[in-house]
């Protein structure tokens, strides 16, 4: 399994994504999912990938050789980030027909970037090579085991939140993710892209061992149990919600 | 969709479920998901379902009839919550089979209480009848949308905390689902069962418009983002973590 996401607001985007590929309990290795292509002051991107390994690496260094070779479309020459995405969909469904039954072999991606002259924006891209973006309702997009980390993204974010508690939200949704979920995990990789700055500078790799990801689990876990502390007493309960044991269905 | 949970620690068991039933996106219903069955000062249980309506609901009638016609096992005879575990299973196989391809009629149940003389138990009953029980690493076994309210449970619950405080941190994990999940919501059942008690007094019925879950909402969320803008700001990272970009891949 894996937990990757992308985060789009005013300031820019983050990308966040962890390193465990399993196949099956007793494989676990560990992978970068996080990918990142550009010209500096021209066009950057950055790709996520989830799902099978083997589909995600050969329709990474698909990306990487169109690049090298020039091909007709390659990413230092799509027009759009939207383009970009139907590009890698194209590529990514190739992969998984190729040997057949595509079943086992579905792979999601999470592209985002900017090209000079045109808005920061992400695309999830679907295992059928179709794709979605983000919108001022919908600041994120997450692939893998998405769910663990969700309720907090839904509750901080916001278009005008900065890109630091951007980053700081993704971390603790991946702590969530990586405390539910075992078989995500560390080195956590996380980009922030800074609007118009057209330079991938702004990357943190966090292995296992770090103090950071120790100390934003270690944090977050405080803070939580003192806010569960804090809530309302049951007995704040109004009494004539207190309804009487339905007998019907007793003896 | 359903999100129904139950758990056990030392002081009894808590029993929580939503009321909303899907069939697509169109046709949204309201059943209660929580059964109720006991003799005071004798037996006490509670189940909970969540999956396939008409398995779910064939599934208790059966239960009910089999204890009106005082059937060879029923849930007044049986001699353990296992063993009521085991029936409840073979019924919801028998039913789920019934109409031949099992598919789509898939039903999950948890049943939980205690027996006079014995300790109070819980088990989740598996689609295919067989079941797990809780143990004291596992207090808490939910069936149905039971990712986005996992992450609370699993840093609240021990084996000595108090049935308030299960019932509360219950609510709160049914909030973050109701929240994450459209097809979650109320009215939310609630049961504190308090061992010993051998009664199932401890019941409430959450409305959509209980001001008490509308409290819970509205406090848990004000105190999670509170607790989030409490941690530690991103410049607390180690600067040896701050790793160049690789530029190999880019050009």
């Amino acid at each position: 399994m894996s937990y990757c996401l992308a985060v789009s607001v005013n300031e820019g985007l983050i990308f966040c994504s962890d390193s465990r590929t399993t196949q099956g309990v007793d494989r676990i290795s560990t992978y970068s999912k996080m990918f990142r292509f550009g010209r500096d002051g021209q066009r950057q991107f950055v790709i996520l990938a989830a799902g099978n390994l083997s589909t995600a690496q050969a329709t990474m260094s698909r990306v990487k050789l169109d690049i090298r070779d020039q091909a007709a479309i390659n990413l230092m020459n799509v027009a759009t980030v939207q383009q970009a995405a139907d590009y890698l969909g194209d590529l990514s469904l190739n992969e998984q027909c190729r040997h057949g039954e595509r079943d086992g072999r579905q792979c999601t991606f999470i592209i985002g970037g900017q090209i000079a002259g045109s808005e920061h924006e992400v695309a999830l891209v679907y295992a059928e090579g179709n794709h979605i973006t983000t919108s001022t309702d919908t600041l994120f997009l997450q692939i893998g085991e998405s769910k663990y980390g969700k309720p907090i993204l839904d509750r901080i974010l916001q278009p005008e939140t900065t890109l630091e508690t951007c980053a700081l939200c993704s971390l603790v949704s991946m702590d969530s993710t990586m405390r539910s979920n075992l078989t995500v995990g560390p080195p956590v990789e996380v980009l922030v892209y800074r609007t118009n700055s057209l330079v991938l500078d702004g990357y943190q790799k966090l292995e296992a061992d770090s103090a950071f990801l120790r100390e934003i689990g270690r944090a977050w876990d405080e803070r939580l149990k003192a806010a569960f502390h804090l809530m309302p007493s049951l007995n704040w309960i109004e009494p004539d919600q207190s309804l009487p044991i339905d007998k019907s269905i007793t003896r």
